[in-house]
């Protein structure tokens, strides 16, 4: 509390017939499954998978953090209507430079439905 | 995951043996318990009860946030160094104009340990 | 650019015709003259004098950040609807510890007339 | 004041005897010329051109800012090691969606060295 919404907690019932709302919530972390030490290494946290969260001045996802395990990597934070409230998804693509294994999570902030947050993503370092 | 940890839900042997520990990390909420609806009302957020958090280059309070229930209100980011890494607690205080009963949260976010929760505050609005 | 709006730098006819606007946008450091060095010392910033700005969901502040110098100390973060539209202006108490003294400056962002810069306040340290 | 600090304004003496101090703090815009109205549009970020910033627990870049003209588009904020303090420049994407021409300015921060602006970008939007 604040809760944490988790695409995953959510049973496979409610999950048809909400799927759209708890996609678009739901922030999803691309990036590869291998990275080098010491190398600069790319993450993209994009915000639904299917759907397009709304860009609505009242009722927008307002940032993007990215953590490993517990550490907080970086945060974007954005303003409402700089999608232009068009179908276009929340996306962001920090940079970082990993030393050994990673463990990441991302969470966004929606300023009507609160916090959600990813699958853990692992990243394994060479 | 990245875990939220809540001085709460640590045992009672636990919380002897690192109470200072789990004292610094913990935001505490100071506020009145009833507010005036469409009044300014002060909700101040401290880190640390009987301790204080160290303020180290490598190891600070970077943020701290304030949600009524899920949806967040305010946020505020350090530097490390602005507390010269003295006895000195982190404090922030918002003001907030409450039109409801509330139900008041704060995490606060240490760069070495994670993000830490407060027990919840109601405040009535008359 | 962005252009830095400053209080100052509008001239007295302009200045009185479009007082409630330029007011409004301004932020306003709040603090003590002389702070004892390594102890707490509390600074407000307040956007708007006179007058309150407005807490739409298309147009708010969204953020007040406090320097020293060219030194951030703190950023505070808003999101809109928690000064619930009324005439309550925006309001941060910051708490830093200073070490020698300080010439401290505000910035207020409004989210469709950009950054305002207070005056700069000398805070004397013994 | 806080000054802001830009490429541009440093004399051609001065450029070239603090080369990499000025290079490493100065944020650089990446994008296309022209963008597509209602399109996803990336806008790259990067601290520095030839030389890499520090990323020292007491003196990092902790953020980046993107404006259009006057207003914010988004920012992101760094926490010190995230780049493991090699070589590796601070960098990051966003997305925004176009509706008509912008004109993008990067700030980026330096927690020793302040403020400091790229060069305007023109983007074409049809």
């Amino acid at each position: 509390m604040p809760k944490i919404n988790r695409y995953v907690d959510i049973d496979t019932v409610e999950r048809e017939t909400r799927k759209d709302y708890i996609d678009r919530h739901s922030p999803f972390i691309h990036c590869e499954a291998n990275a080098k030490a010491g190398e600069k290494f790319a993450v993209t946290v994009m915000v639904g998978n299917e759907y397009a969260h709304p860009d609505d001045f009242d009722h927008f996802i307002s940032n993007v953090a990215l953590y490993n395990g517990e550490i907080l990597l970086a945060r974007a934070d954005f303003v409402p209507g700089t999608l232009a409230n068009t179908k276009t998804k929340v996306e962001v693509t920090f940079n970082i430079v990993p030393t050994k294994k990673m463990k990441l999570v991302a969470q966004s902030y929606c300023t009507k439905h609160g916090v959600w947050e990813s699958d853990p993503v692992k990243v394994e370092v060479n």
